[in-house]
Order: structure tokens, then C-alpha cells, then sequence
């Protein structure tokens, strides 16, 4: 197969093409197009009647759709999803932080044994918003053996996951924090999902259970949140996202003891080219293998 | 299969045999033994003709061939090795750490962007000394879709490495720190690996590149450290093991912007009884399925 990058020939997207297995070729002779580094109003001189498919960057298509620039017969794929693995990293990253004390260690100016330490391993992970990015993070639990129980929308069952609730059982969010050491938080915002992890729910939350935000600030109620901290009611919080953010300069949750805080910074702009070349080099894997593509799009429906 | 779990009835170590699908019994009447909480000295005790198989508490089992508490015809089990994946874990927690900057935002009193971020998908993983935990990392970076370089003393290829030197390869610790963007020293400390990292190892290191030390402290340089991090010559340090060890208050690596140490704390007490519960539940759960138990002693041999 022989696949195009442009009109920015963006060296990381190139090297995608080539370890999956494909050749580089000119935009005429292509019969696949990575698009990158421009809009859709340049994408006719890029067309031809040889183009079979056009991987997107972005997981939103709605330029494209309103620019009309794709045309029928062309198998056109997005980068949907593509950065929930960036985000699930982060996350897994911020449960070994507070499992391992990573935090004060990185505060100590001295050689102090931490008060404590938990392992991921045979632990319950709850998901609450067990989406793209709850998938990627099973994914990446996977060898630690751990029980994920999951919260969506519509209550279908998760892969990976022992029990998945729906949303809108009334019991599913209490007794998934009552059964969880790390809960993380993945859902998006929505007048439904907000202060979702109240006073009441931090309560039910075993006392020594992390809570892990990687979605929006607006799920977690920061009040409340401080008092369980100081109280010692929860083992820790660690936020990529919170409500105000930015946090105030000096707001008790930097530093606190049972807190790390992230600057909203679980999907990176440096990260974005590497996670687009992995979605890249998949696509153009699964085309020479003849198998489906991640994240097609589908032109009349508009996603 | 009928399993006591004594002297100490250690409840963690009872779940996991029920977890794998046995029953507990008396130690009269049962066949395997989970020996906890007590020496060699009290095991005629707990012996009797139908006991079958025993797993003992530690990796190293000198005091029992030195108190001859054990007889032909009972299959005895040690620990060794199921302390390597918490080590691995603490190290994954490093490595994540140091990509997301987490040292940095545990220490930020406001809300500052990191100055650059990282991800372990795709990324080269040098590991130095592959053993038991060289191993187990290699399970836990699985779903990373990393490419592992390994050197272990025997040069016998390592399961999941992609390449593997042994030792005594003059150029094989040159090349692995040149392809590396972690570097993860887990070898034992010898003669031959005394400052195996020193200034001239730490030149040959990718200038973004994470050094990882969960072995021993004297394996790495700790001046030539401080200065390639002083310089930015390498992305970063995270220790759980230092040269000297504890770190002195107030040293340079303490609160470091390149470094993160934690006190030696990749195996702490804590987590000593988890690690043995799964290896239990793994050795009764391959018992019962006729599968070949993990960690064999020879007694004959010795180990």
C-alpha cells in the first residue's frame, strides 16, 4: 500500500506508515492520505480518483462535514479516541503516585520512610464514566490483576470490567466507591454529573481509597474534597482537572499531604503527534491485514 | 484440595486460598500447608502423612535446610521471586513519574503547565540486570507496546525483550544507553557493577532520557549524576536506591527540578504479606489445575 502525509509531511507520521508496513509515495500515486498540518480547503489538491482512504487527524470532523470536502468512495477514518490512551497513561500514572507516596517523596528534603504504601496489584478499581478512556485504562491495568467496576451511560457491559452499572441506577455510584481502592473519575460533565463526588459520596469511599480525576473539575466537589483530606476520611486525591482551574496560587490543595495535583496536563500538546502516529500505524496495519479500521467515519451520520 | 494456613492464620494468605478455589481445613487434615508467622522449629507440628505440599513464607529457605525440618516426599515451595513485581510496580511508578512530571507537580505550590511531558507508548525500555524484576516490568510495560533492550549475565534472550546481551559484551551497555529512553538499572551489586553508571554511561544516554535505579545505589556514580542533571544531560533521575544510602538532609538530589528519590521503599514491610498472598493464590490455583507450581525448592540442591 502506498499512503501519503500531508501537506505537512510530518516526519513521526511518516515513520508511522513504515514500521505498519507501507510504502511512501507522492499524493498522486497514494491510495492512502494522512492529513495533516492543514484544513479541509486543501484537501481537493490532494484528491484523485486512486484515493481509497484519508485518516484524519482530529476526532472531530465537523470542518470537514461543513467544508464538503470529502467525497463519497473514499473510506475516511478520524483520530477518535485516539488520545484516551495518553489520558489512561496519566491516570495510571497518578494511581502509582499515591500508591507509592510518590508525592511526598518528591516534597522530602530528607531520607523519611513513607507512613505507608499499597500495591495496584488484586486491588478494586472503580470507573466512573467507563468510556474511551476507561477502556484504554483497563488496558493498562490489565497485568496488575486488578477488579474494575464500571459505571456508563447505558449499563453495557465494559470489557474488562467484573460489573458495569448504569448511570442512572441509583445505587450503582455508592456501592462502587464503597467497594473501591482507587476510583477514578472519567465521566463527562453534564448537569447530571455535577458535584457527583460530594460530601456524601467521598463518605462512602473507603479510608484509605484514592480518588483519581482525570475528566473535568466540575465532578468533584473541591470543598468537600479538602475537608475529607484534612480529615483523614480518604487515603488521598490526585486531579488533573479541578473547580476553580486553574486552582489559586497557594490553594491548600498544593502540597497537602494527601493530594497531587496535575495542571490539566493529561493530554499534552506534545503528546498529541505520538499519539496520532500510533493510531496511524494501526489503521495502516489493520488496511494490510484486511481487517476493520478504528474510528470510520461515517459521512451521512455526520460522526 | 484442603489448605491450613498456620502457625499464624494469616487472613490475606486464607482469602487467597479461597480464592484459588480450595477449601481451608484443619492441618491435621490438610493437604497442603501454607506455613506463616513461625520458624522450622515448629513444623513437626503441623507434619503429618497426607500433607503433600508446603509453601513457605520467604524466598530464602537456609534455616529450614539447616534445621532439617523438611522431609522427602512433601513438595516445598519458597517466595523466590514474588517480590520482584512490587519492585517492578514502584519502578513503572518512577518511570511514569518522570514522564509526566509528576515530582515537579507534587511540588508546585500554583498552577504551572509542565515544561515538556512524556509517554511510555512506543518508547525504547533499557533494562539493565534483567532478572526476576527485569521480568516483571517487562509484564507491566506490555500494554506500552515498548521495545525492551535487556543484559543480563547469561545473555540467554529474555522473554519479551527484544534484544538481549550478556554482561561480559564490552559494547552491550553503550548501545543499550544510546537507544534508550528509560533506563532501568535492576542489576545486583558486584565488583563488575560497582558505578556501572558513572559520568561516562550517563555521556552516552539520550539527552531526554529517564535513569531508573531500583537495585542498588552503588551501581550508579552519584557525583556524575548529580552534574549530568545539573546540566541537563539527561532528562532525569528517579532512585529508590542511593550512593550513600540514606541520602544526607539537604543533598542535591532532595527536591532536585531532574530528580525524584524515594527511600528505598520499591519492597516496603507493607506489602510483603500481598506479594505472598498472590504467589499463594497462584501455587494453589496451578495445584489444582495439575499446572507446575512456581518456585520448586530442590532440597537436595539447596534453593
Amino acid at each position: 500500500m502506498r499512503v501519503h502525509v500531508g501537506p505537512e509531511p510530518a516526519a513521526e507520521l511518516q515513520d508511522a506508515v513504515l514500521a505498519a508496513g507501507a510504502e511512501l509515495a507522492p499524493a498522486a500515486e497514494a491510495t492512502g492520505l494522512v492529513w495533516f498540518g492543514a484544513g479541509p480547503e486543501r484537501f481537493a489538491e490532494y484528491d484523485h480518483p486512486g484515493l481509497e482512504w484519508v485518516q484524519l487527524p482530529a476526532a472531530g470532523i465537523e470542518p470537514w462535514l461543513a467544508a464538503g470536502a470529502l467525497r463519497e468512495g473514499i473510506t475516511v477514518t478520524s483520530a477518535a479516541g485516539s488520545y484516551a490512551e495518553t489520558v489512561a497513561e496519566h491516570a495510571l500514572g497518578l494511581m502509582l503516585a499515591g500508591a507509592r507516596g510518590l508525592h511526598q517523596a518528591a516534597r522530602a528534603e530528607r531520607w523519611d520512610r513513607p507512613e505507608r504504601a499499597r500495591t495496584l496489584f488484586g486491588t478494586t478499581v472503580g470507573i466512573v464514566g467507563a468510556g474511551g478512556i476507561g477502556r484504554a485504562l483497563i488496558g493498562l491495568l490489565r497485568p496488575f490483576g486488578v477488579r474494575v467496576l464500571a459505571i456508563n451511560r447505558s449499563g453495557r457491559p465494559v470489557d474488562g470490567a467484573e460489573r458495569t452499572w448504569p448511570a442512572e441506577d441509583p445505587d450503582a455510584l455508592g456501592t462502587l466507591l464503597e467497594r473501591s481502592d482507587h476510583v477514578v473519575v472519567a465521566a463527562p460533565a453534564t448537569a447530571a454529573t455535577a458535584a457527583l463526588i460530594d460530601a456524601a459520596a467521598l463518605a462512602r469511599m473507603k479510608d484509605d481509597a484514592w480518588l483519581i480525576n482525570v475528566a473535568r473539575g466540575s465532578l468533584v466537589d473541591t470543598g468537600a474534597l479538602v475537608e475529607a483530606l484534612d480529615a483523614g476520611r480518604i487515603g488521598g486525591a490526585a486531579l488533573d482537572v479541578t473547580d476553580p482551574e486553574p486552582l489559586p496560587d497557594g490553594h491548600p490543595l498544593f502540597g497537602h499531604p494527601r493530594a497531587l495535583i496535575t495542571p490539566h496536563s493529561a493530554n499534552p500538546k506534545p503528546l498529541l503527534l505520538p499519539a496520532l502516529a500510533r493510531r496511524v500505524r494501526d489503521n495502516v496495519r489493520r488496511r494490510l491485514a484486511g481487517e476493520p479500521l478504528i474510528g470510520v467515519v461515517d459521512l451521512e451520520a455526520g460522526y
